[in-house]
Formats: C-alpha cells, sequence, structure tokens
C-alpha cells in the first residue's frame, strides 16, 4: 500500500466519521521521549521516517509539519505522496493551531487519538473546535483500522530492579509520594509517565526503544496501588514483590475505564503536562482536581547514595570501555577500514564485555569530520564514511549498566587538523572544565551556572544552540526532567530547579561549523556538598565521566593556569581511575594521554 | 507628648471607631522606596526612626516589627515607650500575617490607612479579616488625627524636564502607551507610580526626600491624561506644556473619587504591584480590569539616544567631582581633621561645583574601617569618627543632574592595610571588572550573568548579600526597577527581563566583615550593541563611570592577565576621560593612579 493510498483510506473513514481534520502526532500514550515500534503512526501513514513531525489530514489534502532538523529529509521521503510539507518557523508557515482555525469549517470535527497528544494541546485542540460551533473527537485510532500488520505492543518481560540497585525499598519511596499527596490533599494520584512508575516500583521493563522502561499507568491511593500494564510481562518473583507492596496488576488499557469512576468524594491528583488528554477527558469534570507537577520528578532526580555509588561504578566500567575504544582508534586508524558505523559497533562491543551492561542508553552518534558540524547526525548505511587519518571524530554514546546510565561525548583528532579546530577543540574543552569546576552557594539553578560554560565562548563571539547539559536518569529516560543548565528559557523547560546534592546532570559545550566540523566534549557531573560557612552551604560537582580529553587536539597556549591546573586535575584522577583496569600497554598509552600541561 | 501617649491617644481613637487592630507602615501613597516628611507616621507614633518598620497596635498593646539592620537601634529607640519589638525571621517570632490571625477576635475589624497599603497586602488583611467574619475599615487615617504639627504634604515647585534632557515628547510617550492600552483593550490607565508619571509627563518635583519627584497620578485615557497634584506647583511654563499634551490639572486627593465614576462600559488597566489599596478598592468591581505590569516601566529604563547621551556627560561631571575627591582625600589625610562627615561634605561640595548639580540622588553613605561591614551603615554625629592614615575608607553616593542620576563607590586605602584586606579589596575590583567587561547573546537576563560577578568569590567560599547591581533612573528612583543582577529570585523582584541596548545598570559586588572592613566597588554600566553574527546579537557593556580603582589597596600577583588587562583599559579610560578636567597637579596624580599595573 503506498503512502498516497493510506491516505485516501483514511479520509474514507474520515468522510464515515465526520470529520474534517485529523491529527497523527509522533507519541506513545505517556508522553515518552523515544516511542516504541507500535507508536510510530505518523511514520506508517507519511513515510517520513524522522524521529519528530505531526500530520494533519484532511478530506481532501494532506500536510506535514517537520522542524529546520528535517526539512531536507522529509522533502526527500514524501516526494510522490501527495503529502504538502509545513516547515516549522519558515516566513508564512502557520503553526498547526493556526491551520486548523483557518481550515475547520463551521460545526466541523477534529479527530485526534487522544492517548497521544498531550492535555494542553487537546485542549487547545477542543478550543479551536468550539470556536467554530464544532467539536473534537480522540477516542478514535483511525491509523489502527488502515496499518496492516502493525507492530504490537511490546510484549518483552519487565524486571525487577533489586535494593541493591535501586537504593529504597517501594514502601518507602510510597510513603514520601503519600505524604506528599497528603500535603496537597490528593486522595488518589494518577501516575503516568513510564520513568515515575519504574522509580516508584523499583521495576523496568523492554518496551520503549532505548530506554528500559515498562508500558503502564499507576493509580496510587492512601492504601495500595493499581499497576495497569501487561501481565504477561511479570515473573512469579515479581508478582511476589507487587503483593508485598499492595501493588494490584490490571490490563494496561484499564485504567481508561478506571478513572471514569472516580467520584467528586476523591480529590484526584495530576500533572497535566505528563498526561494525556484521552486519559484526562475521561476523568469525570466533578472530580475535584490538584494539577501538580508530579513530586516523583524532583524525588527521583536527587540519587539515593546506594545509586550514586553504583552510578560511580557505572561510569568506571564505562571509562574503560571508552579508553579502550580511544586506544584502539587512536592506535588502528590508517592501519586497518575504520568506518563511523564500525566505530560505532566497536565502541558497544567494548561497553558489552563489561559486567552488567544491558545495551546502549540512546542512538549513538558517531560523526566524522563535517558530519559532526549536524548537532543530530546519525550515521546510516547511507551516509556512512571511512575515518581517515586527519581531521576530527566525534562519538555521543552511552549504556545502561544495573548500575546506572552513561552519556558521555568524546572528540578525538586522527591526525592533523586545522589551527581552526585546535582552537575551537580548547574553546570547548575550557567551557566544558569552567562549569564541572565551579563552585556555587546552594539555591543555585542551571540557568545562573549556564554562565560558566558559556563564557569562553561568548568572548569569542561564539555560542551553541543547545543547552550545556541536562539530568540523567538511572536506568530511565536519558534526558530526564527537571535538571538542565540554559541560558534562557526554552519552550518546555520552564523549570530551573535549584541544584541538589546527588542530582546528576551532563556538562556537554559544542562548537559546530557547517560543511567543516563539530566538537563536543561532554562529561556527567554529580552535585556534591562544598564547604558550609557564614555564607551558607556551598555545593561543587564531582565528575563521574573517566575517559582522556584528547591532548592531541589542544593548544595550551590559549589556556590560562587555572583551565591547566583544572585539565591536568582530570587528567589525574581518569589515569588513577582506569588506569588499573588496562593492559599494561593501554596504561601506558594512557599514562601519555593523561600527561600534566 | 511623649510616644506612650500617642499610642493611647491612638488606642482612645480606635475603640470609638471599632477598630481592633490598626497598622501603620512605613509608606506613602505611591509605594515610594523614600518617603517624605508627611508620611513619617510609623515614625512619629513610635519613635523608631529606622527607614523600615510596620507598628501594630491593638486595643491594650503595641507591637513594631523591624528587619535585622535595626535590631539594635529600635530596641534603644522603644525603651520606655512599653511598644514591643518584633524581629522580623527570628526563631518563634510571627509575621504580621499570621500575629493579626492569632490576635483579630471574632467579628473584629482591621484598621489602616489605604493609600500606604499596596493592593495585596490590603486583600490579605482584608482576608484575614473575613476569616473571622470581621472587615477592615481602610479609609481611616488616625494617625493624622493625633499628629500636632504634622509636616504637610510637600508644596515645592515642579519642573519642566526639557526635550534636551527628555529626549522624547510627551506626544511620542503616550502614543507608546496607548498602543500598549490598545493592545491590551483598556480605555483608561491608572498610573500611579512618581517615577512612571514623570517620565511620561517629562516632569519632575521636590517632593520625594533624594528623588525630584511629583506627587501625583495620573488617569491616561485615548484622548487626554487627567494629572491629580497640588495644581499651586505648576508655573505657566508647565501649565502651557500641559495644555498643549491635552494634560488636565486636577486636586491631588480628587483621584480617590475620580476612579468611583468608572463604569462598566470602560476597561481600566492598572499594576496591582504599583497601586495602593484604597485607590484599588474605590473602582467599583463590575468596571473591567486589565491587571498589568506598568508598561512603561520598561519604555523608561531603555534610555534614549538623548538620555543615554547625557547620562554620559552626568558621568563625566560626576567623575571629575569625585577624582578631585579622592586626590584631595589622598593627599590630605594625616595633615588636616577629616571625619567620616567632613568627607561626604567634601564630596557634596565638588558636586556642587558641577553644572547643573541638583543635589545628592540618595542618602550618602561613608564608612570608615568596621562601619563599612555593615552595607546599610550611614555615619551621624553619634557614629562619626575621625579618618586616619590606614584602614579603608568606602563612599557610596550619588547626584542628580539635569544630564542624569548618578551611583557610584569607591573604597580607598588610607595608608596601610592588612593583607586579608588586600585579598578581599582585588577580589572585588576583579569581579566587578568581569561582570563590566561580560560579552553576552540577546536574551541573557541580571540572573543569567551575576555569576560573572560571584565567580571569583564563591571560587573563595566568599560571597556578599545583596544583588551585584539594580537599574538606575533618569533623574528618578535611584533604585529603579525592573533590571537588577542576582543570582536567585529575592522576594518582591521576580522579573528577570532580557537585557537590551541602553538599559543602564550598575555593579557593586561587595565584601562585608564584621567588626574589620567593608569594601564596595560601584561603577555603573549601559547595554550596548555588541557584534551580531550567526549565532545571534552580541551585547556587552559601556562602562560609565570613570574614577580611579585604588591601585593602593590592589594586588596585582592575585590578578590573572585577563584581569589586569581589564584594569589597564579601564584606568586608560579614566585618564582620557577625566584627565583634561582636573588641574596639572591633580593630572599628573591621576596618572600614576591609573598607571598599567
Amino acid at each position: 500500500m503506498t503512502v498516497r493510498e493510506r491516505i485516501q483510506k483514511l479520509q474514507a473513514l474520515m468522510k464515515k466519521q465526520g470529520i474534517q481534520i485529523y491529527v497523527v502526532p509522533t507519541a506513545d500514550y505517556h508522553e515518552s521521549e523515544y516511542v516504541g515500534e507500535h507508536f510510530k503512526a505518523r511514520k506508517f501513514l507519511t513515510g517520513f521516517t524522522g524521529s519528530a513531525g505531526t500530520a494533519v489530514v484532511l478530506q481532501d489534502r494532506a500536510f506535514l509539519w517537520t522542524d529546520g532538523r528535517y526539512f531536507i529529509q522529509a522533502a526527500q521521503e514524501l516526494k510522490g505522496s501527495g503529502i504538502i510539507q509545513q516547515k516549522i518557523g519558515e516566513p508564512g508557515v502557520p503553526t498547526i493551531e493556526e491551520f486548523l482555525k483557518q481550515e475547520l469549517p463551521d460545526q466541523g470535527v477534529i479527530g485526534f487519538d487522544g492517548r497521544t497528544v498531550g492535555v494542553a494541546k487537546g485542549q487547545e485542540y477542543a478550543k479551536i473546535a468550539e470556536g467554530k460551533g464544532g467539536s473534537v473527537r480522540y477516542d478514535l485510532d483511525l491509523v489502527e483500522a488502515i496499518w496492516e500488520n502493525r507492530p504490537p505492543l511490546s510484549e518483552k518481560p519487565a524486571f525487577l530492579l533489586d535494593i541493591r540497585y535501586a537504593g529504597e525499598t517501594v514502601e518507602k519511596k510510597l510513603e514520601r509520594v503519600r505524604k506528599d499527596m497528603e500535603e496537597k490533599g490528593a486522595d488518589v494520584f494518577v501516575v503516568t509517565s513510564l520513568d515515575d512508575i519504574g522509580w516508584l516500583l523499583n521495576i523496568r521493563g523492554n518496551d520503549v526503544e532505548y530506554f528500559p522502561l515498562l508500558l503502564s499507568y499507576a493509580v496510587i491511593q492512601k492504601h495500595g496501588v493499581e499497576l495497569y500494564a501487561d501481565e504477561r510481562k511479570f515473573s512469579e518473583e515479581l508478582r511476589t514483590h507487587f503483593r508485598k507492596n499492595h501493588v494490584t496488576l490490571c490490563p494496561y488499557e484499564a485504567v481508561y475505564e478506571r478513572v471514569k469512576t472516580f467520584t467528586k468524594e476523591q480529590t484526584v491528583m495530576l500533572d497535566p503536562e505528563q498526561m494525556n488528554y484521552a486519559l484526562f477527558s475521561n476523568i469525570p469534570v466533578d472530580v475535584p482536581k490538584v494539577r501538580t507537577e508530579n513530586p516523583i520528578v524532583l524525588m527521583k532526580c536527587v540519587k539515593n547514595a546506594v545509586e550514586a555509588e553504583n552510578i560511580r561504578n557505572a561510569h568506571i566500567k564505562d571509562g574503560i570501555a571508552h579508553t579502550k575504544f580511544m586506544y584502539w582508534l587512536k592506535t588502528n586508524i590508517g592501519k586497518e577500514t575504520i568506518t563511523e558505523l564500525s566505530a560505532s559497533a566497536k565502541l558497544e562491543e567494548l561497553r558489552g564485555m563489561q559486567e552488567h551492561f544491558l545495551g546502549p542508553s540512546f542512538g549513538p552518534i558517531c560523526a566524522y569530520k563535517e558530519h559532526a558540524a549536524c548537532a543530530h547526525y546519525s550515521s546510516t548505511p547511507e551516509t556512512n564514511v571511512e575515518l581517515k587519518t586527519e581531521g576530527l571524530f566525534l562519538t555521543d554514546t552511552g549504556g545502561h549498566y544495573y548500575e546506572g546510565s552513561t552519556d558521555i561525548t568524546r572528540t578525538v583528532a586522527l591526525g592533523e587538523i586545522t589551527e581552526e579546530e585546535r582552537k575551537h577543540f580548547t574553546t570547548v574543552v575550557c567551557s566544558m572544565l569552567h562549569l564541572a569546576y565551579a563552585r556555587f552557594l546552594q539555591g543555585c539553578t542551571g540557568m545562573t551556572l549556564d554562565y560558566a560554560a558559556r563564557e569562553p565562548f561568548w568572548r569569542q563571539g561564539l555560542n551553541y544552540n543547545h543547552g550545556t547539559g541536562h539530568g540523567v536518569g538511572y536506568l530511565g529516560n536519558i534526558h530526564e526532567p527537571p535538571v538542565n543548565f540554559h541560558w534562557k528559557k526554552v519552550p518546555g523547560k520552564s523549570k530551573y530547579p535549584a541544584l541538589e546534592v546527588n542530582m546528576v546532570i551532563t556538562d556537554e559545550p559544542g562548537i559546530y561549523i557547517e560543511g567543516s566540523h563539530g566538537i563536543r566534549i561532554e562529561n556527567e557531573l554529580m552535585v556534591s556538598e562544598g564547604e558550609k560557612n557564614e555564607y551558607g552551604q556551598f555545593l561543587q560537582f564531582e565528575i563521574l565521566t573517566f575517559v582522556p580529553i584528547d591532548l592531541d587536539a589542544i593548544d595550551p597556549e590559549q589556556m590560562t593556569e587555572q583551565e591547566k591546573g583544572f585539565l591536568n586535575d582530570y587528567h589525574q584522577k581518569v589515569y588513577e581511575k582506569i588506569g588499573p583496569h588496562l593492559t599494561e600497554e593501554e596504561r601506558s598509552w594512557l599514562k601519555n594521554y593523561t600527561r600534566e600541561i
């Protein structure tokens, strides 16, 4: 079936159902960052394979909204489909909401699968429809009806995260959450975010690409928890764990009927930013609601002592694998054929040799020379190139271990590099170090501190168009809200909580010169306690990542004594932590690559 | 009449009026930072002379809330009055609101002069009273009735700010304000803040201590403006100016009756943070209201080209006066008797010799040695000390000129200083310079950039408990909202707008060691345009203040090459700008004090 035929089938169904406009976003039912195969409805419908984009289908035309990353790719993939591309942010291009206002006829109906649309967006669509005297239909997954052989919902088994990894019992966690519910006067709390449910119940799954999470909803009551998930995923061990913690298992989709049974005698707590429109709309209007930020988000991002110690260990393993990779790359480049993809495979292979490795923690980025200038580049068989003994090679990769998840970027010189590349590399390193070695008072946020990383760039009239860092989950989302480093508010990231001891956050400045090169260096940091004196409690960062920063690409002349001191201090730690786990040959290589400058 | 008698008289009046608790804050009718003599009711009632504090009088007892700055002074001044001191923030001390909740009997009445209480606070009081089935009386100034010889409202003449100082006609300014009103769907805009009215109508007055402002309210309509002020203050020139701009004069207090005449056919715009409770409450409930930040605040804080050029000139004058003062102090200390107060007088005298000097722009701070450790210290005949040929002397002073207002702090060594003082002095200088020489992208706020100034402190485990800087008005409030530098949100300063070209802001880090010394260095900065490239529009600061930083107190060893470069660059500019206006002797002194290090 061609894309054109798919659209026509959908339009026929729309006519039958009396729907004038049907919206198909890229989303699962949990507002997840990555989605499983079952949820790639927009990709099926339009043929566009990018990770972000929304299809809007009228009865006689179809449109696809994409952002700047995908303008070229979408144009190619939509060719011949008849779908009209809408380039987000380009002059004259309406937003989807503006377009709906324009195109929806009087008394018209906007349709969408309400499980894949957030509360705010769904309410906006409803408001637009009401403005025309029309309405929304959010209970129809029309793509389901035309998608033959749709990949089923994942049926992969869930697993228990042992207390020696989770560090806190479900009982204690529930106690904390219920205390928050009580403070807010809530009787019931509906949790829809997969990483929060995983954290709360010390369980994980295999249902989301790259993230070991379980498709589920949880309804927390004063006594007991209802867990909505595919029961076939649970072992006897897990069932015992649930019984012990008063967790009742219910079918995954049953939550939609369950929330209809809430009465006005119960106050229901929910986080509208995490909930989908269908679930929200199913809660009776007269049920008292506490709309609040999910308290688990902040609890989870402050790692407990056991998690913190595990994370340190995960990073030692990751550092060993990555240092071995760097040694292999530096010593074999030019001697054997190495490509972006084969290097990527080698790095994953080396990670795989570490105990308790579960898999990559996100889609690896391995980008040579000008490929790295595109921050979102991901090598494919079509774009894959051979690495030569020149220029810079960037890898942004990570792994999940039982002991935690890692996210690390290194850029290495494979041979000669230009003076500009050397200057830029040194700037990125100094930027990363200034933030990593910052000392600051309790109360600082990622917004207050971002200047530490930007200053070396801004002084030269340079910048990078992304945040300096993001929170990192423990076998959860690699981009874990809410902490992040950014110098100004960006849409969708309005929260900048004060940094607290044991929060984990990345430090990853970069520079991207189109058609030439891209450089990014990323370490993970954990907030730790500093001096306490009459001015208050000082905090600092413990660097978690231990892999050399390539001295072949550094210009020491460009660095202050302080900056050299930071780098030497870091390299000494890398040698101490990683050296003992290497072969003699690797260790002597590491000695040189962590030498004092 | 003793304070005890005043309280008793007030309590008698309260009983007569059926008021259980009467609140007397320190405020005028315009939420001004400084208030005229007429408004010092709390001082009259309690005998406490500090600038901040609130009296709460019950029928049988009286209380005074003060903050940490005034714990000692208030204790002394309240002695024998019978008034009970409440130390804000100390353990077990309730807030005024908590106290009202505790003490107000059922059906009780809280009384206050609603003109001296902001909307939010008044509403809080009303809510507390309603919670007890009682009410508020906000139309009674009971202190007025017992205050014999109360200083009348200021009757000092207003004056026109010529277009060569104001830089923009009233017509243009009104056009901008009305555009904002139109966008917000407002027919009428009630303005109550004195500096905003002064800016809008290009007028000034002499009604507020230190600030050349006119007691007034303005009601802006689509055509015409009503100005509520004492008509006797206006010259024929001003009256002509008003007629030309369709400004109608009305009696000052008549605004309270005027707002009662608003009807529900008009939408009234107002800024609840600037309005007093009485005025707000007089607007009929059914009048549609647009509650918004006063748009004039942001318009005013971005100086126009004429103001900017004037401000530069004001700072040259101020720099001449202050450099002459520094020369005089450095060359005469030890030779003649100089005290904190006589030095302060000398500095004002030197400012007075500059053309267009109107007066000090705020209460001068002149503090020797440990006196400077208290950031709010202001020398009085009781505390005045003689300056000796040792230690550090801090002056934080400023002047109003037709060309603008200045705010400058210098700390100078009068002879030997300790190694710790030298280290701290150098830290403060480096901090000030890092911020002054920052380059940053458009979109940065004072919160993003504050780290530039804090870093040299935090690295050493030091800090200062105040913002790094504040906006500066043009013949208005010396602390002009909304821009400021601070690393975290502080109560009452929730707004951190992006910095824009021609905003003026101070840069004044400091260090305060109790019982030993205090150091602060303050320059004013004006935001200016930097490079524009693919990363966006870069901004930087133009330093406005030109007075040497005392090299006698600097330790060059502690400074990086970059920091020395900043200081040398600054000192070269000081010499170029100020040198030509000095005597030969002064100039050769300046040459030495601006030498390269």
